[in-house]
C-alpha cells in the first residue's frame, strides 16, 4: 500500500441553506480517501459499526479505497449532526455520537505498514501516534487536526508534530497553537514544533505553504454554488497526499502542484451533500477545472 | 498630463496598535497619486486649505506629482480622525471634519483634460461625475467608491459606473451593491451596471478581477508588521493606473501586471504611518519585493 489515510468514518446528519441530508457517508478518512483515490489506491484505517450501510462500502471499493484495514465492529457507526448558516464557513454541530469510534484502536494490516505517503487525517492525536508507530519507513506524513485536540490534546499533538513532515490546519487552529495572529510568524511558530511544511487552509480564500525552501500562496476556485463545505478540509488534504504518492519525488513544485490539487478537489466537494460530487467527478471535469484554474491564477512574468 | 487623479487631500490623525500620527498626510488622491508616481507623474486634482504644510507640498512636488489641479483655498484643510484595533481590517472613524472639501468644485487645467488615463478615487460620485464630463477623451477610467456613496448617492454613483471602464471596490462594497454574497454573481451583477472590468479588493486576501476577456485572482503579500492600514486601497488603485499609464497598453496581461504592482505597493504602505513606506521606497526594495511575490505566488504549469 502506498498511501494510507486514517481517520474518521462517519454517517454525518447535515442541513445546509440549500438542503439536508441524513446519515450520509462523512468523516475525514472517507473525504481523504475519496479525494486521493483520483491519483492512487489509498488504504483506509478506521471503524465503523454494523450499521454502516453495505452502499457505502461498495462505492468505496468501486472507487478503489482498499478496506483491509477498515474494521467493522458491533454496535453503531460515529454520528456527526450539524448544521451550516450564511456564507457555510462554519459548522455547528448539533451531536457527536462517538458509539464505535469511542473504542477505537487502529491496528494497520501487514500490508499498509511499509506505505510510504501517511496521511493522519483529523482524530485524537493519540491514536495518530498508535498509526505512525505501525507504519515503517514512511517517506511523507501529512497530518490534520482541530480545535478539539489543540485545547484537550495539546501535549499529544506536540509529540505528533515532531514526527511529521506536514501539518494541515486552518487560520483560527494556526492562531490556537502560536498565540500570533501575525501569519508568518504563526508559519515560523509552527515550523519550529517540528515539521518541516505548514500549509494552512484558508476557505474561500485558498491556501498558504512554508516550508524550510519554499513559500507559496494560493487562491481558492471561485464557486457559484456552495451547497455543503462539509470535508472540505480533508479533501484537500487527501487529494494533496494523493497527487504527491502518484508523482513519488517531494519536491518544491510538486507540493504546490498537490496543494493546487488538493484546492480543485475541495472545490468540488463543496458543490454538494457528502462525498457526492467528488465520487462522481470525471476526469474531463476535473482536467478541466484545472486548466481553467491555471488560467485565472496565473501570475504573469514582471519586468521592468 | 498621461495620468490624472481626483480624489480627497486630507490631514489625518490615526491610532493603531503600532503608534499614532496627528495631522499626518493623508486623503485618497495623495495616497493614489504618491503609488501612481512610481510609473509615471500623475496630476492631482483636489482641495486643500491654507493651513495645509508647505512640507506636504513640497514632498508631492518631490515625487513628481503635479500640483497644477490643487486648489489651495482660503480654510482648513479635509480631516479624518479614526482609529483601527486587532488586525487593523477596518477603520473607525471619530470625526471627520470636510471643511474647504465641502464646496469642492473640481475644475481640471488644460493641460488635464487630454489625461488619457484617470482615476476617479473615493469621493462623492457627482464630484466624480464633473471631473469625468471634464476630460475629453480618456482611455481608461478607474473609479473607486464606498459604502457611505453608495447608500446615500447610490443613483449618482450608478450613472457614474455606466461611463467607467474598471471599478475597483471591497468586498463588502460590492455585497451592498448587488445583493449577493456569491462572489461570481456578485462579479457578473457589477459588470452588468457598465464597466467592463471590476477589481475586488480583499485585503490580507488579495484581490479578484474580472472583465469581459479575463478572471484574475491574487493572493496579498503577507507581512510581518502592519502598522496602519489607511490608504491601502487607494494605494493599491493608485500603482494600478500608474502602471498601465507607464505601459500606454491595456492588455489582460498588464492588467494582471498592473494590480500586481498595487498589490506589493499596498503592501509597503501598511508597514508605516501615512505616506511613508511609499514616499521613501527605493526602486531596489520594491523590485526585490515583486521578484519575491512572483515565486511565491507562482502557479506551476499542471501536466496529467
Amino acid at each position: 500500500m502506498n498511501c494510507v489515510i486514517v481517520g474518521s468514518v462517519a454517517l454525518d446528519s447535515v442541513r445546509t441553506p440549500h438542503g439536508e441530508v441524513e446519515r450520509a457517508l462523512g468523516g475525514s478518512a472517507v473525504y481523504a480517501s475519496i479525494a486521493a483515490s483520483r491519483f492512487t489506491c489509498p488504504g483506509i484505517v478506521g471503524v465503523v459499526g454494523d450499521d454502516f450501510p453495505k452502499e457505502h462500502i461498495a462505492l468505496l471499493k468501486k472507487k478503489k479505497v482498499n478496506l483491509e484495514g477498515l474494521q467493522i465492529v458491533s454496535g453503531k457507526t460515529f454520528h456527526w449532526k450539524g448544521y451550516y448558516e450564511g456564507d457555510l464557513a462554519h459548522a455547528h454541530t448539533i451531536s457527536t455520537d462517538l458509539n464505535v469510534f469511542a473504542s477505537f484502536e487502529p491496528v494497520l494490516p501487514e500490508t499498509y505498514r511499509n506505505a510510504e505517503f501517511l496521511f493522519l487525517a483529523n482524530i485524537d492525536p493519540v491514536l495518530q501516534m498508535h498509526v505512525l508507530e505501525q507504519v515503517k519507513k514512511p517517506r511523507l506524513v501529512v497530518c490534520d487536526t482541530m480545535n478539539f485536540w489543540i485545547n484537550g490534546r495539546r501535549n499529544e499533538l506536540l509529540e505528533v508534530l515532531r514526527k511529521i513532515d506536514v501539518f494541515v490546519l486552518n487560520e483560527g487552529e494556526a492562531w490556537m497553537l502560536t498565540d500570533t495572529r501575525i501569519m508568518p510568524e504563526a508559519l515560523d511558530r509552527l515550523l519550529k514544533l517540528g515539521p518541516s511544511c505548514v500549509i494552512i487552509k484558508e476557505g474561500r480564500h485558498g491556501a498558504l505553504m512554508k516550508s524550510r525552501n519554499d513559500y507559496f500562496t494560493l487562491p481558492a476556485y471561485l464557486l457559484r454554488e456552495v451547497k455543503d463545505t462539509t470535508g472540505a478540509g480533508d479533501t484537500f488534504a487527501g487529494g494533496f497526499i494523493g497527487y504527491l504518492a502518484s508523482r513519488r519525488r517531494v519536491t518544491p513544485t510538486e507540493i504546490r502542484r498537490g496543494m493546487i490539487m488538493g484546492t480543485i478537489l475541495s472545490s468540488f466537494v463543496c458543490q454538494d451533500f457528502s462525498i457526492k460530487a467528488t465520487a462522481s467527478l470525471t476526469d474531463a471535469r476535473f482536467a478541466s477545472r484545472c486548466e481553467e484554474y491555471g488560467q485565472y491564477a496565473r501570475i504573469p512574468n514582471l519586468h521592468f
